[in-house]
């Protein structure tokens, strides 16, 4: 059998280490792609001039483009026969992936836990990509329910991984020279700095986007992410395929910019659930709530947000049973860097 | 309030300059993504080789990348809470859009005129694209019918501006070093030069483009233009996303290669209107008609150009009532640069 | 009359050369755009590293982005008017195409032979793709329909070229440099090299991939292909748009990566049909079978592939008449290059 199969629940041993195929340059097109698939506008990845006033070299690669070819290339060793993405946790942008850097992805298996129906089980990774200098640009965990190949493979030890329930502010990485002492809020969009927002406050982002099929399936080919279910309305019963989860980060992140404009790099994805699947057809808005906010140096500050994408109206995230409603797409926290 | 609402008429003060957020990078992707989106075959845009022969450095990024970037950034500023976009003039591309080049936008309230109905108001913007340099590429003035948000604020002075009826062909900007000395017309396409094109002459563009979703929403979002009214299929009570109006004029410039293939560059946008909506789905068919000639240098001449867009056959302009049929997308003026 | 009708069977004479209009520079964008556009993961075209590693300056672009360049540039002098496209011979990939190159396109008429209906002919050209040094980069034959336009012109002496039923393989071009000798399995995706192919092995690609319009579209006017059929949903009575067949070679080649990791880069195209036409919302699969081997190197073989994609399930080729099944949408003879 030439073709891969995926690997099942019994395949990983723990403390194991996979080297992900496919190596990939990223450059200008992948950006100019990105920023025709989402309604992206923050500042420094639109403006080499905007960066180059931020300290940088030029302006680097979308932060989630980083992540998303990333996550990309684990999809066959880690997600092909996978039940369902269960979790994100410790998620930390290491380093700026810049036009014409070369990505390749590393994941330890760092949990096992079979379920008690012996069916399948949930397998923790600790992923990080690599640059063509073998530079960390990111690294993450997350835990999937994969199933066996054979029910009557006998179950590994349970591990479960001790996970931070959030990335501290102390742990974030500041991308080296980056400053916004030359702030310029007129060309960023929006006046507010970190110290304008209250934590617990909430910003409705206003717009919403429709979904096509075509947008989807080329966002998630360009990660080289493979999974069935994105691209062929065949592989579901009802016909329809799923998008990929990441497709609505990205796209709940570009609306943001409308409340939040200044919040300009990702620095750390905390934690995160895709609440239900979306479709093609689906309107989606999003809204946001400040958790909490950390001064990282004079100049920077990073802002700890919840960030919601809802199809339709938006609403409680929760039923009195803690099930998140049928409407709420995306449920993520992370750490984003902005003017203090 | 975080996000932004936009500005409504009474927001708008006589020559005020307002600075557009959001600086753009613009580079060999998106050059990519036009030529995706639009069937567009200019050789001076598709070609080094081409360009250079016709003495510039390299191929620009296409004409219409500048004007929808600059577009785009005047959007939240001016025409988020616009009813209707009324018409352009005194378009001038200025200078050469370069891979790597940095645009911003800046514009000058030039006019403002109350609407009787005390509801809304006409607003005249003066539209400058700078690049990295702070040279202009390109300035126009558009004008937009824009909501009060309190219909009892107090109406403005009227000022109308004094337009000229289209750019005069001694005001249009050669590029520098163009020439057309060396010429090909086998690779440009087509034989004719501007010799041979008669005043009141009428090409019917042959082809037509059935339009998708996706692909408008790509087009639109690659410019960050950012009017709901494109993306949000439950915006309107119909269920239908508007298309941005600068798609129509690309398309319908990309398919006037078939009988334009030399009109190598547009040189000035006289006036324009978008005389219906168009939607996903319509078939759109494009006729030129040559309103004038002019010399510009010893190889090169301008052709000023009517360019209508139609969907379904095309037909007569407007009706007995002087109003534009139906089927009529766009009627724009322009000048083109081609070989004399 | 200023629009290009196309040519017409009796507008070809025997050894004619045709000079290809609108020359095309090459870059990134358009790798980023194949990559999204088709789920393309060939190591050698995704990674400069990977490139470098096998002896390369870098990773090209991907072989069928040359071949689609240079096919769309022969679209409006010899597919216009076609009925058909019959057929692929001796086609040779003779150089890399690398970002920036500028491609053009020449076609040698070197068959003729008008139909016994007297009203179409078919027209054999052999295609050659220039870069900017004048250095071919490929090479094929095709052999095409064309309508007459004139049912009574008289008919040309019958010339049929004598084609190879194959490339043989001391003929196929080895990129300068070209070496697997560090070739690494783990990060091209799979473990098979030349050796562990038996000729006449078959192999399931697996996956599928449901087409869309705005796909297609967007792939096809990349390459400058003007062809009316593939845009204009008013131009067939069925209301459909007919899918290039291009998109469907690149689509399959993208798919058999799940099986055929390894088969880095086209060499050769023998032969091709496009079996039946495709149409979005169709779902595509792919399958290969081994036709031969041959040793090239030291370190790189060529494997000679049949690659058959289907709609539907795949089945038999052909029914008991000998004519291809509908669910077949194409059967390509092709040789890669991988690791030996």
């Amino acid at each position: 059998m030439k073709t891969n199969p995926g690997r099942f629940f019994e395949d990983y041993r723990l403390g194991e280490v996979i080297h992900h195929a496919v190596p990939r340059t990223v450059a200008e097109g992948e950006r100019a792609l990105y920023h025709a698939l989402y309604p992206q506008r923050f500042a420094l990845y639109s403006s080499d001039l905007f960066a180059i006033n931020s300290g940088l070299d030029g302006s680097p690669l979308d932060d989630l483009i980083a992540f998303h070819t990333v996550f990309g290339k684990t999809v066959p060793d880690i997600s092909l026969n996978a039940v369902a993405n269960l979790g994100y946790a410790e998620g930390r942008f290491l380093r700026p992936v810049w036009p014409g850097d070369t990505l390749r992805a590393v994941s330890e298996v760092i949990g096992l836990k079979q379920n008690s129906n012996g069916k399948s089980g949930v397998v923790w990774v600790r992923t990080t990509g690599l640059n063509q200098n073998e530079e960390p640009v990111l690294s993450y965990v997350r835990w999937v329910m994969v199933r066996k190949r054979d029910p009557e493979a006998s179950a590994p030890d349970t591990t479960i991984p001790d996970l931070a329930p959030h990335v501290a502010a102390q742990d974030l990485a500041l991308p080296e020279g980056l400053t916004f002492a030359n702030y310029d809020t007129a060309l960023a969009g929006e006046p507010h700095r970190a110290s304008d927002y209250d934590i617990g406050e909430v910003i409705d982002h206003v717009d919403g986007v429709t979904i096509e099929e075509a947008e989807h399936m080329m966002a998630t080919r360009l990660w080289q992410n493979t999974a069935k279910v994105h691209f062929d309305a065949t592989h579901r019963q009802d016909g329809k395929r799923l998008i990929y989860g990441g497709h609505i980060i990205s796209l709940a992140r570009a609306l943001s910019f409308n409340g939040l404009a200044n919040a300009q790099m990702i620095a750390a994805i905390n934690a995160g659930a895709h609440a239900n699947p979306c479709f093609a057809g689906d309107t989606v808005r999003a809204w946001s709530e400040v958790l909490d906010k950390a001064p990282l140096s004079q100049t920077v500050a990073a802002l700890r947000l919840r960030l919601v994408a809802t199809k339709g109206a938006a609403g409680d995230l929760k039923d009195e049973a803690g099930k998140y409603r049928p409407e709420v797409l995306l449920d993520l926290d992370y750490w984003a860097l902005m003017p203090a």
